[in-house]
Formats: C-alpha cells, sequence, structure tokens
C-alpha cells in the first residue's frame, strides 16, 4: 500500500452488531499502516496504531503493547489503518472537540467527501476518553457496550491525539466526521477520544486520502449479522 | 489487483448528484479488472467489460469498443471491475430478474454480507434493457435522467449477463442488491439489465468478492457534490 492510502478492516456497523469473535491478527495489520485505530477481540478496549507500534487502552486504564508472539495471535475485529505522510502541517490551538472539528473543516475545505488521517501532537490541558470494557458476552452489541463506557479524564498531559475524518457517505462503514484516539506520551494512559483543550500550541499533521482498501471478515458472526446501518447509535457510540 | 478483488471509481451517490464531468482513463481502468460495468463522461450510454475488453452502449441501441488511443482519452466517472475467476459454476433456467436474485440467493447463502461477482451466460427468450441517454447538460442527476431512459427488448439472442451483487450495507457507495448490464454474443446490443428470461438452461458462474478498493474522484463536481445517499433514487435508477 503505497503511502495515505486507507486500509479498513470489516465495517463498524459489524462492530455496533457485536461481531467481534474473530478478525485480522495484529501481524497482519501492522504491513497495511503505521498510524491508525481500532478495537480488540470481544471489544476490549481501544486501539492506537502509532509510529507503527499497536497500543490496546483498556478500561481499566492500563495501556500494553505487543510481543512479536503476540501480534501473531492477538486479532482485530475492526481497524482502520494507513501509512501517514502528511501533506499539511501547523501550529493549533484547541478549546474543544467541537472546536478541533471546525478547525479541521477550514484548514481542508476541499475536503468533506474524501478522508483525512489527523495527527495532533503536544501538551494538553484537559483530555476525557472513554474506554470500552468488552462484551460480556459473544455477540453483545457496541451500541449496548457504549451504554456503560468508563469515561477517564486527565489534566496536563502530554500526548498524541490519532484518526480520521470519514465523509458523511461512508456512515456505517466508517464513523461519518472526526473518530479519533488519543495516547499519552508516557503510552501510559489513553482511549477513544470524548473531549480535549490543549495547553497553549500544539502541532497538528494532517493527509488527505482518496483510496480505499477495505477487507470483510470470514467469521460466522460476520455471515449472519444483520447490518442495518443505525446512524444515531454509531453517532452515540463513536464520536 | 488479486483475482476476485473489486475496484470501484468513485461511488454511485455521486452518478445520482449527477458528478460525471471527469474521471478515470479506460486504458487506467482496465489493469484493475477484465470485467464488470460502468458509465461514460456525460453517463452516456452504459459501460460492460467482458473479457479484458469494454464495451459503450448507447441509447439509439449502437455498442461500439475503442482503439487504444481511445482508451486513453475516454473517462468513466464511475466503473465497477474484477479479475473474475468463477468459483461456482452451474447450469440454471431463468423465468424473470426477481427469480434470478433469488437463484443466486440460494446459490450463495453466506454471501449476504460480502460482494459477488455473477456472469450468465447463454440464449435468452427475452432481455429487456435500459440504456441512459446521457446528461443534457453538466451536473444533471442520474435520478433526473432515470425518468427519461431509453428501454430497448430484445428476443431470442445470445449474450453475456455481468455484473455484481453487493451488500445491503453498501447502498450508496454502490448498488445494494443485484447490477447487471447485458451485452449481445455479436456485441451489437446492450444495456443496464431490466428483464431477462433464458431460453433453456444458461451457464451462470459467481465469484465471491471480500476484498475492496475504492478510489474517489479529485475533480471539483466531486469536491463540492452533497453526496446524500438517496436510497430509494438508487433502487428506481440502478436495480
Amino acid at each position: 500500500m503505497a503511502p495515505n492510502e486507507l486500509f479498513q478492516y470489516s465495517i463498524v456497523t459489524a462492530l455496533m452488531d457485536g461481531v467481534a469473535e474473530s478478525g485480522l491478527t495484529l501481524s497482519d495489520l501492522l504491513p497495511r499502516g503505521d498510524f491508525g485505530l481500532g478495537t480488540f477481540r470481544h471489544m476490549v478496549g481501544e486501539m492506537i496504531v502509532l509510529d507503527g507500534v499497536i497500543y490496546q487502552m483498556k478500561a481499566d486504564g492500563s495501556v500494553t503493547s505487543f510481543s512479536r508472539d503476540q501480534l501473531n495471535t492477538t486479532v482485530t475485529p475492526f481497524a482502520m489503518v494507513t501509512h501517514f505522510r502528511p501533506t499539511l502541517s501547523t501550529k493549533v490551538t484547541v478549546k474543544s472537540k467541537g472546536d478541533f472539528g471546525k478547525l479541521l473543516t477550514d484548514l481542508m475545505p476541499q475536503a468533506k467527501n474524501i478522508f483525512s488521517s489527523i495527527r495532533l501532537e503536544g501538551k494538553f490541558k484537559a483530555v476525557v476518553v472513554r474506554t470500552v470494557g468488552g462484551q460480556q458476552h459473544p455477540g453483545e452489541k457496541l451500541s449496548k457496550l457504549a451504554e456503560s463506557q468508563v469515561a477517564h479524564s486527565f489534566e496536563d498531559v502530554q500526548g498524541s491525539i490519532v484518526g480520521f475524518r470519514s465523509p458523511s457517505y461512508m456512515q456505517g462503514i466508517s464513523v461519518a466526521g472526526d473518530h479519533l484516539h488519543f495516547i499519552s506520551a508516557d503510552r501510559r494512559q489513553g482511549g477513544h477520544l470524548l473531549e480535549l483543550e490543549t495547553d497553549g500550541e500544539a502541532e497538528l499533521a494532517i493527509a488527505a486520502i482518496r483510496i480505499i482498501h477495505t477487507e470483510l471478515p470470514t467469521g460466522d458472526d460476520f455471515v449472519q449479522a444483520t447490518l442495518q446501518t443505525d446512524s444515531e447509535g454509531i453517532t452515540k457510540a463513536e464520536s
């Protein structure tokens, strides 16, 4: 895969339907991208891929990475990755997630119908994340899990925000709009980004994405899932 | 691209919105697949790709193919192609398009959430096709064009039906359900398939598709389009 192409495994609607039993091994995911996000088997925690390293951020607040053996045996039921080569870099001050969204739109006025990869690096006054605790039973839906998600707040923390903006017509395949994960610089804290405020200027890097490679799962749970797009549910659970 | 992967240029919703001013050259399309369908600049006629040859089937009933020079200068604003290697082949008798749909579902009970490529080869008692006449002005919407489409009926004709079944969650990206084009064996008649009846048994070949490569256009019309999925309109115009 060339730089700034997107590789996506499965679709968000499958997660919403609880399809998280099997998937792609992390060692098969990594050659497709050094930057991105996703989740793990049974939706245990949030995935961030940063500078070629995959991290698992769990609901208990812990963050782990993977040995070579673990990369071969751990699977993801949903992930989006790219070989990120920023085409626009700038310093920004961000007051909130909504503010960040507007800023991205202003910076990329021609990008509403394509994908973008986004990295925001710096010191944050406040970051709020959630981490999904994992399915209590196979097939439990993300829409259900999202109701009992655990939120964590971090203050005065150095770290990275990583993710993608997807066009609205991709709702259900990916998450329409901004889908961002956070990890601290010491790689000890993180999760799915709910809110942020930078401490002064942070370094924003963006790239436009026009080529998307989608791989659909082969597991029985995917084959038999309903996969009816639930736009409201996705917005609630993922944005 | 490996066999039985799908390459798609643009999305169906862009056609619905009238985005058909620019696109991919046919010489850039052909390496991605020897089998498929699509349309041409300004939606002039229907495209079928069969055994590595691209045909343009126009509203006046004519069918043309392309010289090497023409392949370099002719563009498609929307196409879906694959290197088709059937994984299931069987003889079938088909009474109607609805009947054909049920038969495909019976033959591929595990395929509702993935794509399939479909080829039906044989003699037909009756085939009804439509061909879009082309935009009267740049940006005219397919939903509008579909209202004035020209239908042609063929009887006792040898030919090929070529196309794809797409999962319902892909509505708007591609055409959910069966999207099929027809071309006669003498390559003189064809179009977007509306109805069919085989004359005795015809040869059906199918392959499952789990990997999709999507390329999004760079043209201004795509960049600025609304791209709001119109499921009812797509069903009316394309299925």
